[in-house]
């Protein structure tokens, strides 16, 4: 495979740097894979799992070994290890170009932009919408984006070289590359993953901080444990992306809550026609979105066994 | 079997009402179960599936010919049923013990308690923590209330005779039998099972309702459909459940709102620890209630297979 690089670079050996190693040796988009990481037995793992040909020390040399270099460390972290890579190359250090794999785009957007355009030319800002129930470089799927969306918000100084290079890179992975604005990006991901979430770990502290808690989850049922199943999602990373995407996620809650407060005011005025009205509106909305999923997923089966 | 009785009787023909049909010809509780449906094409079917032995056309003849009389019909309409029943009694018609599978007990305990105690006696409200994401009657299955939970919820004017009998009949079908008082069971079931519903509809809308709504669909992925599917539900029996119990349910969602009006001012202080404190109780609170759930479902499968 031609278009791609020599060397990648992933600081931030999880499952989706892990499974990101494994896509692009499979594709032949990079010759080679090196990897960072903070705990050092993570990295030892993750050459066993030949996710990475080999780790380096730090991520200066990582820098210095690499053609392009992506970020998937957690999203908190992102924005230090950005700065780092921006700082090494305003300092004359080695420039690679840079990706990331953040939930939130706006804390990296902001970063780059106070670097000299020159150098956050080199940055393309992603998000790959692919995940898993597990974590941790062992989980690494090398079939994890195929697919999957991959959403990039390059920046106004975005070299269009550069993101014709990460936008290879993704669709060599199987993904589907995606281009919005850092803003699309970040109201999108509030409402469709940053609210849900908020609703489900506030639905299960509502009930768990009511007098009849015990009562109430001995009496729920299969639906319930449905429902709340993004509540048992990682606290620490949950924290890190409400920190992150903060302004959009708040203008999330407000919408979501004063659409409550109407559906409050139906129900005490004991508004059957309007409930109703409601409840019709989101079957419809709601199936519409299941089935077009579901075409999305066959489709996804069929590209799989052909 | 000897302790059941000789004839059961059960107005409405859907999934309930029809899985108890089968459930109780199984457990040989009644010797025979009749049943009455509006639609005389689903008590057609009903026979056809031996989940009555015959249909009577009118409630008036299903009252006169059974000793258990079953309102399965949907939440809103069974107090009509009921009040059917207690005036025919009181005007010396025929008075079989009564017992109904309703969602909300609290408008069916006020029209009880409106007749007079010796006839309201014979009448023991029940509901059974069962469903399906099928209706209708041909969804019948008698297996279906096994290790699920059946409420009742006695007035203090139910005959002892008749919350003994009732009591049996749903231990025949598997159920596990549990006690509550009205009150108790209104505001439990507005809390783990009204309220979420409440907070399903509520996104799904606040999300169709966006500017950007059809980006937004687009890009939400399979948490989001399982965290949604509750919001497809029948319109018109939740529109009825949210009138019966709109008391206990603007309880419910007023500490829903309250609680995540907390989470929203800890997002917008960019409040670290205290969402981490959230989101861990959540957690550990959704967590410990998943695996009670699988503990009950194994056991269940356990018997199932014994």
């Amino acid at each position: 495979m031609t278009h791609g690089v020599a060397t990648v670079g992933i600081a931030g050996l999880g499952l989706i740097g892990g499974s990101l190693g494994l896509a692009l040796r499979r594709s032949g988009f990079a010759e080679r894979c090196l990897g960072w990481d903070l705990d050092a037995e993570v990295g030892q793992r993750a050459i066993e799992l030949e996710v990475v040909a080999g780790t380096c020390d730090t991520l200066v040399d990582l820098a210095a070994s690499v053609d392009l270099l992506i970020i998937a460390t957690p999203t908190l972290s992102a924005e230090g290890v950005l700065n780092e890579l921006l700082e090494l190359a305003r300092s004359g250090g080695p420039s690679p170009w840079i990706t990331d794999v953040a939930s939130v785009k706006g804390p990296l957007a902001k970063r780059a932009l106070a670097a000299p355009a020159e150098l956050a030319a080199r940055f393309v800002p992603g998000h790959p919408i692919a995940g898993s129930e597990l974590s941790g470089v062992s989980a690494a799927d090398a079939s994890l984006f195929a697919e999957h969306r991959a959403i990039l918000t390059p920046l106004p100084c975005t070299d269009e070289q550069g993101l014709a290079l990460v936008t290879r890179m993704w669709e060599s992975t199987g993904a589907v590359v995606v281009c919005l604005s850092v803003e699309e990006h970040d109201a999108i991901l509030a409402a469709t993953s940053h609210l849900p979430h908020a609703v489900a770990f506030t639905l299960v502290n509502a009930l768990a901080g009511s007098d009849s808690s015990s009562d109430i989850f001995r009496f729920a049922a299969g639906g319930f444990r449905d429902f709340t199943r993004i509540a048992s999602s990682d606290p620490i990373m949950w924290r890190d992306i409400f920190v992150a995407n903060s302004p959009a996620l708040l203008e999330a809650i407000d919408a979501f809550t004063n659409q409550l407060g109407e559906l409050r005011s139906a129900i005490e005025s004991g508004d059957g026609p309007a409930l109703e009205l409601t409840f019709r509106a989101a079957k419809t909305a709601r199936d519409d979105f299941a089935s077009d999923l579901r075409a999305r997923q066959r489709s996804k089966m069929a590209k799989g066994s052909g």
